[in-house]
């Protein structure tokens, strides 16, 4: 038997998402993105209502998207409650600095290691809007031997959509385009 | 300092999405799909080039998602390595049985917990396949007392993009639309 709940948001485990813009004074702004995923090789689609952050996008047609993690997961959650039109500092009150992506006209979160520097492509209806990633940055700090993001240093958290709760990731179980061979 | 990688599919942690749909003959096929999220309240994004799925898509109108699980990751990854049309048995070598949904006209794989049924809207540019998810289930056979899916039980993973490996969540680290409250 299978219990039925509607028409739900639960495609899940979900990234946190950290929306990092300029207004057009070049005040950086940052709010937690509910909805979005990768969309093809290159592009990120997130889902926005009217905000302070989809205005800045749209004047300056650039934005960045930072990984939410536990470190962060008080200020992440903080920026998703609060609107920088009505709390200006905002940023401060995360206990967040910025620094200019070299690559669009966005800030990149400097305490959140990974980031997604992206240009705006397009507004496609329901506010989906579709980014273009120009350049992923990560922090030296949290990297690995490999080069790599560590996952173990950078502590990238899901939200769970059932319990409104931040997770952080497990242990590894399987390898991708790899373990399914065994099928074959 | 930063390291830049580039234009790369790095947004994450990402779910691992396994679409199942029907062929014209009601024989189910399944795929794991490599980029999706949510987008909107109801309805989810999938990012598709041609397969045996998305022709199944265009003439049945519907699919499912099944949120792939460490239990399942065998499976779940060998479906994403072998196309329907070459592999006709490809569901019975993952090992997985299928239920009609009560909803769409889009098989349940029964092995996989949880399911979204939906109806597709659109195939937007870019082969980005807009579903309306009509319904979300669960086996009550993962479920916690509260009634909503036990993550414990249901074991959902998430694809790591950076070194191609699954892996499961870990603890419960913070309430969302609750912890921020404390920088207000």
């Amino acid at each position: 038997m299978r219990k039925n709940y509607g028409a739900k948001p639960y495609l899940f485990p979900q990234p946190v998402l950290i929306l990092a813009t300029y207004d057009q004074d070049g005040n950086p702004n940052a709010m937690n993105a509910a909805w979005g995923g990768q969309a093809d090789f290159d592009k990120i689609l997130i889902d926005l209502s009217h905000h302070k952050t989809t205005d800045n996008m749209l004047a300056t047609g650039a934005f960045t998207v930072g990984i939410g993690d536990a470190k962060q997961v008080v200020a992440c959650d903080y920026v998703g409650l609060v609107s920088g039109d009505k709390q200006p500092d905002k940023l401060a009150k995360a206990g967040w600095t910025t620094t200019k992506s070299e690559f669009v006209n966005a800030p990149i979160i400097n305490e959140l290691p990974i980031s997604l520097e992206c240009k705006l492509l397009q507004v496609l209806p329901d506010g989906m809007h579709l980014g273009q990633v120009v350049n992923v940055s990560c922090d030296e700090r949290y990297l690995g031997e490999d080069g790599l993001p560590d996952l173990g240093k950078c502590q990238p958290i899901v939200f769970d959509p059932f319990h409104h709760t931040y997770l952080n990731l497990g242990e590894v179980v399987g390898k991708a385009f790899a373990d399914g061979k065994q099928l074959k």
